[in-house]
């Protein structure tokens, strides 16, 4: 049985017990929500076993609408750049900044041996898009479909907890790219877009859907419904391929839930701001309230090496209007494979994103982390703030500086000039 | 005469010429709205002429709705940090990374003499808070209304062109801060209400209001009016002691208007996400349409250290629903006076929030700078798209880590996994 199907029958599983707990909310309340297909717990009976015989064992995570917004990190090596032992020090860095799920993205180095060594590493979930994989070292052209199925099986054996499989992107869509100033920008999408060019046939993934849905039932790995006609820049948001791509996906949440699969649907990518309530709000409506994972949105296309920023404020008007997921962007994004600084702050920005939606949507509880922060600065107490920030170490690092101690201002203005304190000074002249 | 009495006047100056060059705009509408006090243009006679008998002179900006979104670096040494030579560097950083005005707000180090030296070298607005030169070495309460007049005139006749004057901060609000976690966080609100309830008075800069009027109408100074009681915490945030002096603002609007100058608003501060929205139109009524300048907002308290994204976020709401003017927020916020490089960082981020909030609200225009960088990188031309980055020496240096050529790929995917090029396989084979 997966989560979804022991949540339709009503059984409360361990997983929804501990992704209540570290929610704060009831254990029925976290069944209620994944029954409903709202809320996804992407965990493998393998990761959750410790993958590959490993001792380290997954943590379940929980990702919906009713509980705080998540944040995934890609990682990965490209033919280019970086290797296994690169990419485990990112994973390792990535949790410790917020991500709540990693995605191995990988297309350079040996796939296999990186993914194994991921998931024998990560607490979190791990995502792949299994397509990669078969296409190292050959063309699309040359992959068949039941090489495409032995792919997804041989990664969910692994104990991949999700997978982003590009199966609303259909034959009869490719023609509303055409007018597109920058086309496709999935990798998967345009793999799939190539396959069915070349061979002029329907996407093989829309076509087997239901057997890969048996495979991801067997080991219970959650559908990511990929996005492969998200738009690249500004001028292709919200256009006819997205949408028609989106509806295509909405059905298919239909068939994976029918087939007792967790399913999750990815969304842009480039969206204009004024433009991101009416996404959100058209996904939750098409897909039935399946937890939707964006990919930033941009914002903006003209600042490349700050696209973790233009990201970050595309993400919180993303969270606040209807997505769960966050998929963090990097420095790096448009230019290069980021380093282990750029997740870094890819992740802290995001987290960022996904805490000012959480405080701004009035989830329960999610102020009082802000509040218990301001008290601190308040009473002047720096070693509190520090252990009170998301990234107390950086805070220190800037404040110490100027100042060391625990004076009662900082640097900004000075003792003398410091509104706090003089404020203290007129509250208490005014009896307060 | 003003520009604001001018532009009454029926009457287009240089200035409004200028402004409507830059902005792509008409004279005549540049009139319109500066006659109808939803733009400002802060230019004082003697900075439009040099200030201080200087060779460079100040290249006019405007500010409001009907425009580009502006943004402002505040800068000043502290009685802890830097000195007159740092701060000449900060301003020619402010202005290389997108700062369209900077606030000299030195509380430290010879105020008179750094200020002088920023005007001599500024081609852009300069703004100040004049009550700080009036408490250095001394207490605020041994001021005198007539010596804040004194510096207020002295300012005025150096050439500066906007002034912070916390006019609506009221002895009859004090009681509603009372209860609040962080307090008054305005230092000029603070240093006034400490005036206020040593004298048991009302605020002078409310008293003189008339008088301050006429010496900023002979110079053809612009008031931002100081929001003394803007929230410092989210909890803060739209309370009553916050909105009661915004109503106050408002009638200081029509009473400035009435003398013949130039008025703007300053605004929060620390704001929930959710709540900026009906921020920016209670000041847009409350204020009658005066240029709002807002303090960030940022949207959330937990993250000192990257204080310039949580303002970032908050300022691409604000600026889309109603602000005309964003004053940057620095990582250093909250813990120390900003480094040069920071002042950079901080103004990068504001201007990503200003140039996505400008596309949003569809200003004409905007969004054709990041359509021709769509172009450019569909066309894999990163010569090209490295001139039309914000920041074009950050990206080439990411992308230079791996590849320093004209690949028609990047690191991030390598060439075979390249997406945007097999899409251009794609439609070439649908004969796109």
């Amino acid at each position: 049985m997966t989560q979804y199907e022991d949540a339709k029958a009503g059984t409360i599983t361990a997983q929804m017990r501990r992704v209540a707990q570290r929610e704060h909310v009831a254990p029925e309340f976290i069944r209620g929500e994944v029954a409903a297909g709202r809320l996804v717990l992407p965990a493998t009976r393998l990761h959750l076993a410790g993958a590959g015989g490993s001792s380290v064992t997954l943590d379940p995570c929980g990702i919906g609408r009713a509980i705080t917004t998540k944040v995934n990190a890609n990682i990965g090596a490209s033919p280019v750049s970086s290797c296994k032992e690169q990419e485990l020090v990112k994973l390792a860095l990535a949790v410790r900044y917020g991500a709540d799920t990693v995605m191995d993205l990988s297309t350079g180095g040996d796939l296999d041996e990186t993914r194994r060594a991921l998931l024998a590493a990560a607490t979190v979930p791990i995502g792949t898009v299994p397509i990669y994989s078969v296409v190292v070292g050959r063309d699309i052209a040359d992959v068949t479909p039941q090489d495409m199925l032995a792919a997804i099986a041989a990664q969910a054996a692994q104990g991949v907890d999700f997978m982003t499989l590009h199966a609303g992107i259909r034959r009869k869509h490719l023609g509303l790219v055409t007018g597109r100033k920058m086309g496709i920008v999935s990798r998967g999408g345009s793999l799939l877009a190539k396959w069915m060019v070349h061979h002029d046939c329907e996407n093989p993934l829309y076509e087997m859907f239901d057997e890969i849905s048996a495979i991801l039932r067997e080991h219970d790995v959650t559908y990511s419904l990929g996005d492969g006609l998200r738009p690249g820049c500004l001028a292709d948001a919200s256009d006819a391929a997205q949408f028609a791509e989106l509806e295509t996906l909405g059905k298919l949440v239909q068939r994976a839930r029918g087939s007792g699969v967790q399913v999750m649907v990815e969304g842009p990518g480039h969206v204009p701001y004024d433009q991101i309530e009416m996404n959100m709000k058209r996904e939750q409506a098409l897909c039935d309230g399946a937890p939707f994972y964006v990919l930033g949105p941009v914002v903006a296309d003209v600042f490349p090496g700050y696209d973790h920023i233009t990201a970050a404020i595309g993400a919180t008007a993303a969270a606040f209007h209807g997505a769960s997921f966050l998929c963090y962007v990097t420095p790096s994004e448009h230019l290069a494979l980021p380093t282990a600084e750029e997740v870094q702050a890819g992740c802290i920005v995001t987290k960022i994103a996904a805490h000012a939606a959480d405080v701004a949507r009035g989830l329960p509880g999610a102020r009082d982390w802000d509040d218990r922060m301001s008290e601190a600065r308040a009473a002047f107490d720096w070693k509190r703030q520090f252990e009170l920030a998301f990234d107390g170490d950086t805070a220190r690092a800037i404040r110490s500086r100027d100042l060391a101690g625990q004076e009662d201002y900082c640097s900004m203005c000075g003792r003398e000039w410091c509104a706090v304190r003089i404020s203290k000074e007129v509250t208490r002249s005014l009896g307060g």
